[in-house]
């Protein structure tokens, strides 16, 4: 049987262009030769709604669009066989959630006006996901809504995203109580389909594979895996597509994950060896944040961005994802020196423009600079505190991207990378403007490493960018290294401190190898900086997240914290 | 059987601080001759810690604070009774969630070396409440952990907060699916004792107590009933206390919410008459707001406040809130006019700085205005767009609010409300800047209602400042109605399409007797600039929620959406 995985790419909320999006879809895996064309998680809405599926009138629209979409189906592929994923209102028979939802996450079967709804059992709240808040889970449904699918002679078990998550364990138990996927094989099926949204993670993609290969050889039945292609806010969805046999083997597979249509014949049973690409991981990086940026700008009514270019490295990354992103006659530079700004500054940022061919505008801040100092005397008679003037530059130059963002009708981005996130090394409402921060997830050595990747490709951030010592340029001769530790040592214990959540002790013992005269007390100074600096990042931009652990909704530290 | 019960204000992840205060407050309830002491949920380590909780140090260190906790109380108070909330990981027996959680939400009994666990059933997942992210549910342990605890001769009965929300219905259905108090009933507890962590509502108040009594006559049993005093972040607890009967009937009360103490006779059985008390609903939200932004600065470490001071409205009502919380000492206020403000303005301003003893600065932004203007010449010879300039305008005030907040050590305080949040009225980086805002809950009449109860008491805030019609002034005779429809209608609708999450149809037809002249067009388009301004509020400053749907972490939209 030919199935048709399909990374669609829909927009949360756009019930009627989704519907055309799918029809157009399973039209194009028609003319590929498609029996049964299989839709991501949620696929009519966009992943994730959020509160917008608590109003009172979502459930009417969600099925007067499913109704909308059956009839076009029946109609215009009358033989084709369409699995889509729905919230529905749907007749809670037996409630054993916590708290009852009126809603339930479903896989909708559709063929020749024949029509099974699958719900998922399995709903995840940890990391960014909410969908206890949202969604009654399977068992609270009768068992017209659970058992194995019969569709061109084969029995296909439809399972949804979490509930392949069966084999992660806490304190030596499964951490869930229930395995969708055994009681879909006991009760016949022959092929599992899970259909997903998963959110993109650099080092997710080997892990998140790993989880459904052993999901299907827990089971021992063959899993086609589709997800999400596009970006909704922070979350960008990479649009994998593959199958697994029982054992585990790779039978078909997405490599290049574009959001086209991925074709499988269910019933080969030969192993695929993948292809051995070079820098895989930094080149999908790469690829999910031009895409996270691009979705962004583009679901948003947006077609422009507009940076800030002080010669170094985080805006050189951040012009170059820009520049991939919109093209370069789609994105503006602006240089704003301050009377601390070193010649090469300029130089620098001059260079990157040419090389993207990007405009670049030349906005000095020396004169507002001194003109609010000038307001301020009658107050501060003695003059600005250190800090104070240096946020005083930070926010004029976010002022003067703000003005260039209103005029040219374009996105602010942000340029700040994890690690300053992490310790607060930023100004509010001055180098923290912005709509995005897209680097915001990444640490400075993977700024350092992503930047390297693209100059391999081409020479476009000038050498000097690479090499020289970061610096905020907010005093004379500052450079970040006055203020942060050394950043391979400030990474690595960013990572054990943010990404595992250890303690200082704990990530002591984990580094005292390698940086043999680290000692406690930096550790509790690095993790009081995080812990002091939530309150900045409560106000950051939208950090688009690429690894399991990043600055955002998927992270919810209280401000106030004495812990 | 004597009972206090203790609305404690305690720090989130403070285990050291808050030992010490509970010992404290157990020394001052058996001075009033308390048998037993009970503190209000998670009192040990406060409401809510979030992902402190999944810490992978949290485990050890909340048993080592109990520990503690149990053989001070043991040694120092051998013959009284304690109740206090504890997140503690448990052995999980027969774990029944969705997905394994390490950790349980826990009522500890203390008396004379004895040590009893109760832990909560309904975690809720609503609004702010994240609880199934952290705990696992009381069905997954064994029955050691539930029933009645004998003390003193009498069988109690302990529910933590939600447990006691059983009558809420959704679809005709009760919500949830046990009901803990029922099951303690059969166990033969003669009293229920809820220990609570409820956010204050402006409007709740009266509706928590409905659903407390609710929960009394449904089994037939008194409840008594402990909240957290103070706040955490956005969220404010009232410390509320009280006793009902089985009938519903009102044994014993608080009043005055103030942290302190309420002794109460478990054995009483006749009823009180609550005072009434004229604006109570204006006087608790006065009190809430005061002590969420006193509690906000403090447990930062802050201890001064300042804010732009318009001659407005909004400004002058956070000023007087301000004053109330850190006193008039620790308050500055900044005129800044611009080139369109009015001699009012400055007038009215420098009145209620008068009236409430506060230092005024005064830093006109007319000079740093055109020289950023000047600046921008070059990118821009035509000049600036309106909105281009009067953003910056703001953000000029912005950056001068926040070289205060850094030259004084103090918090910066946004004055916005919670319309123009609603509308996006209001500029990113500019009026929106602030660590808190005060107001931000209230909608425009609110704020009138609560200015006009605070001028009954003392006449502070400038009688044009109340009755001028509201403008921005950032260009020549603006006000806030050229932009806004009127607020009484604009507030109306807003309630409906927010709080009650309606569609612009259905708010039609619920304000069509009061507004005849209202049509659809206008309320879509309210509707569509709430959705539109999403991105501003996900970078806006804290949001003191005093209503039941407030801007923050229990309103979940996302920024990118077609709904």
């Amino acid at each position: 049987m030919r199935l048709a995985l399909v990374p669609v790419n829909v927009k949360v909320g756009d019930f009627a262009a989704n519907v055309k999006t799918h029809l157009h879809e399973i039209e194009k895996a028609v003319k590929l030769g498609a029996e049964l064309v299989v839709f991501p998680e949620l696929s009519l809405i966009g992943y994730s709604p959020q509160d917008l599926l608590l109003r009172p009138d979502f459930p009417a629209r969600a099925e007067a669009q499913l109704k909308e979409f059956e009839s076009s189906v029946a109609k215009q592929f009358p033989n084709i066989a369409v699995i889509v994923g729905a919230a529905l209102p749907l007749p809670v028979a037996n409630a054993t959630g916590p708290t009852l939802k009126s809603l339930a996450n479903c896989a909708v079967f559709l063929q020749g006006g024949r029509k099974e709804i699958r719900i998922k059992t399995l709903l995840p709240f940890y990391d960014v996901f909410m969908e206890s808040r949202y969604f009654e889970p399977a068992p609270s449904f009768g068992p017209e809504y659970s058992g194995p699918i019969e569709c061109n002679g084969k029995k296909l078990g439809i399972v949804i995203c979490e509930d392949s998550w069966t084999e992660q364990t806490l304190l030596d138990r499964k951490i869930h109580n229930h395995n969708p996927s055994a009681k879909l094989k006991e009760q016949g099926s022959e092929v599992l389909i899970n259909i997903s949204a998963s959110p993109f993670d650099a080092k997710k993609k080997p892990a998140r594979r790993q989880t459904i290969i052993d999901a299907a050889r827990a089971v021992g039945l063959p899993i086609a895996y589709v997800n999400h292609f596009g970006a909704q806010d922070e979350i960008i969805f990479d649009g994998d597509a593959f199958l697994y046999d029982g054992a585990g083997e790779l039978l078909a597979n997405k490599q290049e994950l574009n959001g086209e249509i991925l074709l499988i014949d269910l019933d080969r049973t030969k192993p695929i060896t993948e292809k051995k690409i070079a820098n895989l991981e930094l080149q999908s990086l790469e690829a999910a944040l031009v895409l996270g940026l691009r979705d962004y700008a583009k679901k948003n009514g947006f077609s422009r961005f507009v940076l800030g270019l002080s010669g170094g490295i985080d805006s050189a990354l951040v012009a170059c994802l820009a520049v991939r992103a919109l093209g370069p006659e789609n994105v503006f530079g602006i240089a704003m020196p301050s009377k601390f700004s070193s010649s090469h500054s300029i130089e620098d940022a001059e260079e990157l423009a040419a090389n993207l061919k990007i405009k670049l505008f030349h906005v000095p801040i020396k004169m507002p600079h001194s003109t609010v100092q000038m307001g301020l005397k009658s107050a501060f008679p003695d003059g600005l505190q250190g800090l104070t003037d240096e946020n005083l530059q930070s926010r004029l130059r976010g002022i003067t991207v703000m003005a260039f963002a209103n005029q040219l009708e374009a996105l602010a981005l942000a340029t700040g990378n994890k690690s300053e996130l992490a310790m607060g090394y930023s100004t509010l409402y001055g180098d923290l403007c912005g709509a995005v921060a897209p680097i915001g997830d990444l640490y400075k050595r993977d700024v350092y490493a992503l930047a390297s990747f693209i100059n391999q490709a081409r020479h476009l951030i000038p050498e000097r960018t690479i090499t020289k010592a970061p610096s905020a340029e907010l005093r004379p001769n500052q450079v970040d290294q006055d203020s942060l530790p050394p950043y391979p040592l400030l990474d690595a214990a960013l990572e054990l401190l943010i990404e595992q959540e250890l303690s200082p002790a704990a990530t002591l013992t984990k580094l005292a190898r390698e940086f043999p005269n680290l000692d406690l007390t930096l550790l509790e100074s690095i993790e009081r900086k995080i812990r002091f600096s939530e309150y900045k990042r409560s106000q950051a931009p939208v950090v688009l997240k690429v690894s399991a652990k990043a600055f955002g909704s998927g992270r919810r530290y209280p401000i106030t914290s004495f812990f």
